[in-house]
């Protein structure tokens, strides 16, 4: 199923550094390439309502194989998939999910990161896919 | 209730060949004119998520008897029907989803694409909706 | 992720021609290794209601990799996972839902039908898994 | 709010080493006061299905303060708390999950397991519960 444990720890691990060197506290999320989640973390003092959120970026992003703020690009009123956030039981379409891909360009899964600005959250992930390779 | 499995097979076959010819992998859902589910398949490769937005996409066209592109125009920011993707346990109101009429006009049920551009899930519901008659 | 589409139309072909055999109108639905719908066809005539069930059938059978009724035993009053049902947005534990494995034993996805009684049900998902191989 | 991320972490990390020794695989989940999640890891070849529930074991436990399996005693038909499995969005009221509390015994989260037998389950939480302390 793509992601092992011990990567998915790793990637969470890489991304905790970040968020300590950005000064901001996360929820971390980690799929397969079900979509099914592997691992998660809060960081102590993190928004609470982030947890969901960072869940929903990580399948978001597997769903569709795209970073989440792509899709948000294009749900925007009058944009081609407007209202596309109401299906799979709620995606998130706004920057912080990235997908996780192997040696071989396949998506193995997906990474979601919430807690401070999109720019913030999409910086994190981005530190949790550089972990994988 | 209208549509018979072997008409729904019919239907997505010809989607299928569709897909083939544009080069796209799909997601493709028919529904009878109850607007409950007769017939889906994935296409190996297509999207997870476009699962959940093609029966959502064959359910929202059978629901009002309209593609459900022509239902986003009313359901913008401003418009009449804003927010009605709230309804019915999640609709999808961009293109990709079309009401499937028997030889007098009556509506028997719809068919509901995603995987791709809108334009070319439209595409490709219109390749289905061509195979019922 | 496990099985093809072509895999799942196979053994949906299996599981009708079986209901043929055994005068029966059934729903079949076909999950992949991560729980996600494949396939999915509802008889002419079957239970409307049976939809859902075979579509959940498929999935507790790939959740847990038993055969659903094998979690029923365990799920009654008194019974040691009273209440599983609860759990991921609702499993069903009577027979009719059967993992499916390849040639090394390896779940690929499951199989779940519903529109008789269960032993109806599990015959006819079986005829479907032994189409797999 | 209780728990911190580096005690779930140090919980998880021994609920693990329980897992080696048992040769099981499990999904294991800490709460913390507020019923939150803190921490989530699903271990490789663990049941799919059973991340949903060892998420709600933890939250059962920190509900109602007690380890799951207590409530499971008052819940089976003719019990006190017959059906209380369909309140907060689904409860797991068979062992598995268990209170966390700090040195003057106040409760401060609760730990989740599932993957195996209800019994295997109880002693994996407890190896987890003891890991705080």
């Amino acid at each position: 199923m793509g992601i092992t444990l011990l990567s998915a720890e790793k990637i969470i691990q890489a991304a905790k550094e970040k968020c300590g060197e950005m000064n901001v506290k996360m929820n971390i999320a980690v799929v397969d390439a079900g979509a099914n989640l592997v691992a998660f973390v809060r960081m102590d003092g993190a928004w609470l309502g982030s947890a969901d959120i960072a869940v929903k970026k990580a399948k978001t992003a597997r769903y569709f194989d795209f970073p989440t703020g792509e899709i948000g690009k294009l749900s925007q009123p009058g944009g081609s998939l407007f209202g596309i956030e109401h299906s799979n039981g709620g995606l998130i379409s706004f920057p912080g999910g990235i997908p996780l891909k192997d040696g071989s360009g396949n998506v193995v899964g997906a990474i979601g990161v919430s807690g401070s600005t999109v720019e913030d959250d999409h910086a994190v992930a981005e530190a949790g896919v550089a972990a994988l390779n």
